[in-house]
């Protein structure tokens, strides 16, 4: 039971009603929620916040209960067709405008050896495109080789690569289309969201080679060249949205994770809806308003992070080891709302503390992939938080934080600054409006 | 075009029918490919394989060319209701039959303290029972409090400990229920699965604390309730299967993977379906046949065993770091089909050779989580599995493999055995019949 006090501040709302308390500080909003009939702290006024966890406010800083603002609307979902505005900075002489096919390897450029069964790295940009000529119904079509790197092999120095080729081809075409292997196709995409900042950039492949009849590879290219035609400034993956030929998603860079290691629609986004979907007789429709942004080639980068797992009984030692090793910062993949182990075998606390201390700094994101870090709910958690400092990766994939990480150590190694840069929102890596449907999309 | 001796041996079956091709080692079924119109291996058979990948077979090598044999008829799925017979075994006064709750603690045992707005573990086994009376309408209920952990610091001591008690409780009862923080139980019912083999042990437990009225403790711990009276020998997890409170799943110990990290539904099933659907009023309904196994308390477990992800540009030397550091076994996260990086930065081949050599087993399962490792469609694959001897997890999950490697070398450090050993399926932890609707399920 709240006090009378509590009872008097509240008198105008009911318990479940939308309400906002004005303390010294801050304003906060929830729903306000009965006290337990029984309850060692009447003087608490119990708020549930929208992140679905109760809060307790004490009833002395509390200045005012009120009525909470109209919510801002949500964005409409907007609908695009195919018109000759998706065009609307063409800049060749081809009419229905240009993209760029830059190949880097992997499965869509890959011919099977039916001698041994097995799949190799061997089709360029050109035979990639000839063998789809679909593609040339949407676009006039430009070619660049880069690199014929199977999926396991690229590492940053593709990325920059990438990222190079791609501004180049963004000053002279419409959208530019990458050709990748898809096993991390994501870690790429989610580094070109952050080294470019404009698009659009549109990552494709194939889960079956490209010369085979059930590939998957026609499709995906042809939804790929449609998006590189919008005109948006996104960088992401556009794949099979089903396992059927019917149409395809286009995910965020920074969202877009490889869920599957066969099936064609592998790649889901996470904590997000898909950008848009495309159909391959080129209608598209917008799933959610795209980024608004425009930023210049960035790719300072730091390779020296690593990315390390939290799981029962682990060794925090590995944190050491790396540290010890000169790496410059540090993700790991806690359990949960982003926990590490304290006590079974040996704390993670001291570890991450000693890192930070010394001036590595630990982003924790969470190994259920969906969801939150949320450093408020435990104490265990405010530890890891508040008193070693560990940065919270929010809602953001941990591939997506151990690829920003170093794209923020590549601009500073200042403690507060990598702090306000990793949560910063720099290529929609961050969600505020995660719904319960975005789960499992 | 195949060759003439193919078309003659061939003759009697059409493209796209299936085959079966018997050679002098094995016989192989898939569906009849024709071969391109310019093939470079004409005296190749193409054989669409069941895993959706091609395999080329040498006439030479073909001794004949048949039609296979009707397959198996799938298991029906199998409703039961709640019947008397659903405790067949009933050690008992009760008639009701009789269900052990162990508590271990984490949120399902924790109370808000709202000063702060955390949580402590802080209830005990028949506190969480009072505040879910409708329990004792399934069953008479013993309790058993084992621990007060968090989920973050249940380590392997813990499972041994839990099995213990599990396995006492069983000879004494219908069914056990423990109670368990939801970060970490995935890996406590993995470790539980392989310890014990058989059941019925329920994994439960609170995504919101017993508490408070938005939990979803009271059905969670009803359901689970339920499915330990069914006799059944499975170990597993019994949770919300949806965001409401309509009905729970119980999913298979080795098969759970908590996929967010604040929905009520976060445990799904990874590469399987449910066992069985579960609704409040005590209707339960098979989704798969239940495994038919009975064994003895077998908690034998090695924990130098360590878990490590590969990513691009990652480490190898994090590979010797943990075998120079005395560890037993590995388990590697690599990507899609089963990948490490084999150029960029460095390879990880030697490193994984060289761990092999001396003694340490290093398994490869997939950071995508759902489909398999194939260690046959890449040649850098075969590198791996073949010239290096990884252990492919084929469709386990990672976590799984890294508690199952840790029991596997509690009973043997020979690497024939211990890969032996990790290909046979004793929990369920393999399913050969995954299929596309297991995705995301």
């Amino acid at each position: 039971m709240y006090s009378d006090e509590l009872k008097k501040k509240t008198k105008n709302f009911s318990p479940g009603e939308r309400i906002k308390v004005v303390t010294d500080k801050k304003e906060i909003e929830g729903l306000l929620m009965p006290s337990p009939e029984i309850t060692s702290s009447p003087e608490h006024l119990i708020l549930k916040l929208d992140n679905g966890y109760n809060t307790g406010i004490h009833q002395d800083k509390i200045k005012k209960v009120k009525e909470p603002e109209e919510p801002e609307p949500k964005s409409i979902q907007q609908e695009y067709d195919q018109e000759t505005d998706w065009h609307p900075h063409s800049k060749s002489e081809c009419e229905k405008g240009n993209v760029k096919i830059i190949n880097t390897g992997g499965t869509v450029a890959s011919k099977v050896d039916y001698r041994t069964g097995a799949v190799n790295a061997a089709l360029s940009a050109e035979e990639i495109a000839s063998l789809v000529p679909e593609i040339r119904d949407f676009s006039c079509i430009d070619f660049k080789q880069v690199s014929e790197t199977m999926s396991e092999d690229i590492g940053y120095k593709n990325w920059i690569e990438m990222a190079e080729e791609a501004d180049k081809a963004l000053k002279q075409n419409d959208g530019v289309v990458i050709t990748h292997g898809t096993d991390t196709m994501h870690y790429s995409a989610a580094a070109l969201s952050f080294f470019l900042q404009k698009g659009p950039v549109v990552f494709t492949g194939a889960q079956r080679s490209t010369d085979r009849g059930s590939s998957d590879s026609a499709m995906n290219l042809i939804c790929s060249t449609i998006m590189a035609g919008t005109g948006m400034n996104e960088t992401g993956i556009c794949m099979h949205a089903t396992p059927s030929d019917d149409y395809c998603h286009f995910i965020r860079g920074t969202k877009a994770r490889k869920m599957h290691s066969s099936a064609r629609n592998a790649f889901r986004p996470i904590n997000d809806k898909p950008v848009a979907k495309i159909w391959p007789d080129g209608k598209i429709k917008g799933i959610q308003d795209p980024l608004n942004r425009s930023g210049e080639l960035d790719t300072k980068f730091d390779p020296k992070v690593e990315l390390v797992k939290a799981y029962p009984s682990s060794d925090p030692e590995v944190i050491d080891y790396h540290v010890d090793n000169g790496v410059n910062g540090l993700v790991i993949e806690g359990t949960g709302l982003g926990h590490v182990p304290t006590q079974a075998r040996k704390s993670w606390i001291p570890s991450i503390k000693a890192a930070v201390n010394s001036g590595v700094p630990v982003v924790v994101c969470t190994q259920t992939l969906y969801g939150r870090v949320d450093e408020n709910v435990y104490s265990n958690l405010r530890t890891l938080y508040y008193d070693a400092n560990a940065i919270s990766g929010k809602d953001m994939l941990p591939e997506t934080a151990y690829v920003k990480l170093g794209w923020v150590l590549g601009h500073t190694k200042k403690m507060d600054k990598v702090q306000e840069m990793m949560h910063e929102n720099y290529a929609g890596e961050f969600n505020d409006r995660l719904q319960l449907d975005d789960f499992l999309y």
